[in-house]
């Protein structure tokens, strides 16, 4: 199984907020969606193997994580209001510290970061790292931030984990996360 | 100047379409708007040398091309949306043969495919070419399908193009581009 933690630093932990405004008043929710699509999306099909973590913690209850499993999600379409309604969907339930699913294949509960790294060894995806293509067997679970930098307690709780690139521009989250899977295409 | 000329089959052309259903009801307008975040962006910036264009066929009035400068855009966010935004004001302006400025770095003419390959020599970006890891110098000008096949006449425009793919899977149009973009930062 592969797996990609996205943490959204302001994203929403309620479900009201508006899918026509997800970059302001959901706190980026939008690149979250993204990470979504760009995970779980082949031209013909889903990708069953993989799972994305979106770790919000933006007001008003953080942390919370929105699970979203490529092998049993339904109702994903690939344009952001689709998952978004979907993250909408999983806030509007009752949180409590195991996954809770909303609907088929999306999950929450509450809890972050550190709730994550003890579960799964994860290493870094950031534009510091080792380049993926010269690395020899690649990891199966990958954190990424979204448009912000890691915290200061964010960077204590990666700051040993092994740090991976894409190629030498910094890119958004989705994008470095497609990058990395087509190389992890091309060596399945 | 990499050029990227996208062909949405179903994409509406004047400006009335809803941004809260652009994968319905303007006809898969969502995948050319991914198409141009996933072309344009970097993590800090702009690709200044990429172009975009959109070649919509959809009703009323097709075809129509919208033209995406790296260069010079503004006003263009990564979420779908605000390309959706930006093309609704493309196509809100009357169009002739030659292309007018909507908003900065936006522009909009009649014409589709058979004018944009006059112009530029194109390679096809499909799952049926060759790797672009393993190709030479690689070309500045691509073509990239949405969600529907090529059609017969399209078929006959582009048979003696030559085809590229970015990889073993086949990816959606964005994602590709991705990829694509991946490998050409790597060799400049």
């Amino acid at each position: 199984m592969i797996r990609f933690a996205v943490i959204g630093h302001l994203a929403h932990t309620a479900g009201g907020f508006s899918l026509n405004d997800m970059p302001g008043g959901a706190g980026r929710m939008d690149i979250l969606c993204r990470c979504v699509n760009t995970s779980l999306f082949l031209s013909h099909g889903m990708r069953r193997d993989v799972e994305v973590y979106l770790v919000l913690l933006g007001p008003p209850n953080p942390p919370k994580t929105v699970l979203f499993s490529g092998e049993r999600v339904r109702y994903l379409s690939p344009d952001e209001r689709s998952a978004g309604s979907l993250i909408k969907k999983a806030l509007d339930l009752p949180a409590g510290d195991e996954f809770r699913e909303s609907t088929p294949g999306v999950y929450v509960r509450n809890g972050g970061l550190s709730d994550l790294v003890s579960l799964y060894p994860f290493v870094l995806l950031d534009d510091s790292g080792a380049d993926v293509r010269n690395a020899g067997d690649l990891p199966e679970n990958y954190l990424l931030s979204d448009h912000l930098n890691l915290t200061e307690e964010e960077t204590l709780q990666t700051g040993a984990m092994p740090a991976y690139s894409v190629g030498p521009r910094a890119l958004h989250a989705d994008h470095t996360i497609t990058v990395l899977l087509n190389e992890l295409d091309r060596r399945a």
